[in-house]
């Protein structure tokens, strides 16, 4: 078997967990006996930006052709570009222009990863984000006006469509119901954001009627980061929009420990596009090019691809081994009071899999 | 002295919490000899909005007149009046027709109170939000399209505008400069909410530089959650837009071991309009009516409003009431691992002023 893989490290830390990543799908093809073909891409970076004035060529899309899954490290770097243009320029271009409308991400308190809510145990944190991906709050409408008077003032369009909205529920309800505790919960705020969050909240009353086997609820936002600190053990499956999804999937896991480890994909359930696969964490400057990075997030994030792709068994090889390395001090990085490097904890993980 | 007070009680617990916050104040007021002038008004409830279709009667502002302060509970009751039409009709109506434009939450991890947050102690967790209250993400701009066919779309602005966000950075900045670390964090999400958040970034940086001897930083909304769970200890003042203050001071108490105590201040710092002092918990419908609420939220809210109107001593005097209360298991409530009831709790730190 064969899969076409794209393959871009962008910025910071991206260019040190990738190869992690690499080494580790490496390993899991070996033994499970297909091949990822790799194709690199050097755009979609800030020294890109600095020597042609944008995030990626015109022809972006050819370039990346028609592989199965993308495969994607960090970007940013906010002293050569500003963050929003780095990032409208690259990964929300890809998640838009893929139509990659679910960011699923989990949540879950890993054995060996110190739990900074008190008496959490392994099992007791366990559910995912489901974040709208396309629309909602990330909109480019809107604009500045009397600009550099005192009247000055700047507006910006949330956008929420019955398709982007339904078609996330619908992702989330489905997920859930392959979960034994069937259980939506829907992150809202219509008692303050009064136009867009109302008709969220309809939407999902319509879906959860066509789920009679799956449970729901809703938090608004405000006491729901509460509920993520205070009683994380009672969520199942979390929906969100675009916005709250963002703050959610950072949230949860800094309540499971660590945003280090956590992976995302950002997927096009049909099919149509590809997915794309990539760390929660940014780029993070301040430890970039230290060896310092815990590549877990990466690697992780690899096991979620290889299971989008069908490769079920490699994927949970690849968990299995993350579990293995997080439980030993030698090979966990140092955020997790570690002694291991990234390429030690890599490579340890890549190991068990040979 | 006099102070002349509206008393709005408002739904669900806050018709059990008020009493409690009045019994206490007029224990403070007599061991201090000034007295309050209470005027209660029976109106922005939901029940008032079942007889009447609205939530306060055409002339409240008349009504309330000109009261120092507005001493506030809770409103909401969604099984009669959903959420966003009961907070619209009364108190953001409030914080906007009175320009209260600073919402002001202190977020402290208080002796007795368990933390969830393994390792804190008191002190550890001792910093103030600073949110935005008049304008933001809670507009009523927007609207709905193609109405219940397929392609229904709702739109909303966010706006914000240079006199709305310059003046409560200042007030951010301005309180970071009374406290011994002097260090002001803005929330932002400028690498996704590509046009208003930018905006707020330019005008924090424009902020600081009048401000040599208070250093800052700026985290966006995701990881500065993540952080409030991984890194309390290092905050002072954290202001942030009207959602994102929301979320984050309710998010800090529950850090802090609670949403259950946490007052706030929705300010006029100009003293043009009254202030108005709530609890950052809502009506609880759950719980109401059962002598089960925790009203120390209520009463440190009354501490925050008798600090504002200049009573600094009796102000302080109840916090130390709050803070000897908050250690004995008898006199704290359910919610916090403690044996008393709403009244109970109460009565023992009005006691303690006498
Ligand atoms: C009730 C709701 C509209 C309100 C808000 O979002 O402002 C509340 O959560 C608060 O924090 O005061
Ligand atoms: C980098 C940023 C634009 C991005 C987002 O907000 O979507 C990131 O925080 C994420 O969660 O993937």
């Amino acid at each position: 078997r064969f899969y076409d893989i794209a393959v871009i490290e962008g910025d910071g830390i991206g260019k040190e967990v990738i190869p992690e990543g690499i080494r580790v799908l490496e390993a899991a093809a070996r033994r499970h006996g297909f091949t990822l073909r790799q194709k690199w891409h050097d755009f979609a970076h800030c020294d890109y930006y600095a020597r042609h004035g944008r995030m990626m060529p015109e022809n972006w899309k050819e370039e990346i052709g028609k592989p199965a899954a993308i495969f994607f490290g960090a970007v940013g770097w906010p002293d050569i570009v500003p963050d929003h243009i780095s990032l409208w320029g690259s990964l929300l271009q890809f998640r838009r222009e893929y139509d990659q409308y679910v960011n699923l991400r989990p949540v879950r308190l890993m054995d060996g990863v110190p739990c900074p809510l008190s008496g959490r145990r392994p099992g007791d944190i366990d559910f995912w984000v489901v974040r709208e991906n396309t629309e909602g709050e990330y909109s480019a409408i809107g604009g500045r006006m009397f600009e550099g008077t005192e009247r000055e003032m700047v507006m910006q369009e949330t956008v929420m469509t019955r398709k982007g909205v339904d078609r996330i529920l619908k992702f989330a309800f489905d997920l859930a119901q392959t979960r034994p505790r069937k259980l939506v919960t829907s992150a809202t705020k219509s008692n303050g954001i009064a136009i867009t969050m109302p008709y969220w909240d309809e939407r999902v009353e319509a879906m959860a009627s066509s789920y009679p086997e799956v449970s729901w609820n809703k938090f608004h936002i405000d006491i729901l980061t509460a509920n993520f600190v205070l009683k994380p053990q009672i969520f199942d499956v979390v929906v969100g929009s675009n916005l709250f999804g963002d703050i959610l999937s950072d949230l949860g896991p800094a309540c499971a420990g660590t945003i280090g480890i956590a992976p995302s994909g950002n997927i096009n359930p049909e099919g149509e596009h590809p997915s794309l696969f990539e760390p929660v964490h940014g780029s993070a400057p301040d430890i970039a090019g230290r060896n310092l990075a815990n590549p877990i997030g990466q690697i992780w994030s690899a096991a979620m691809m290889l299971d989008h792709l069908g490769e079920k068994q490699a994927a949970a090889d690849i968990m299995g081994a993350i579990e293995m390395v997080l439980k030993q001090p030698s090979l966990r990085t140092r955020d997790l009071g570690g002694a291991a490097d990234t390429q030690t904890c890599g490579k340890a993980i890549a190991d068990l899999l040979a």
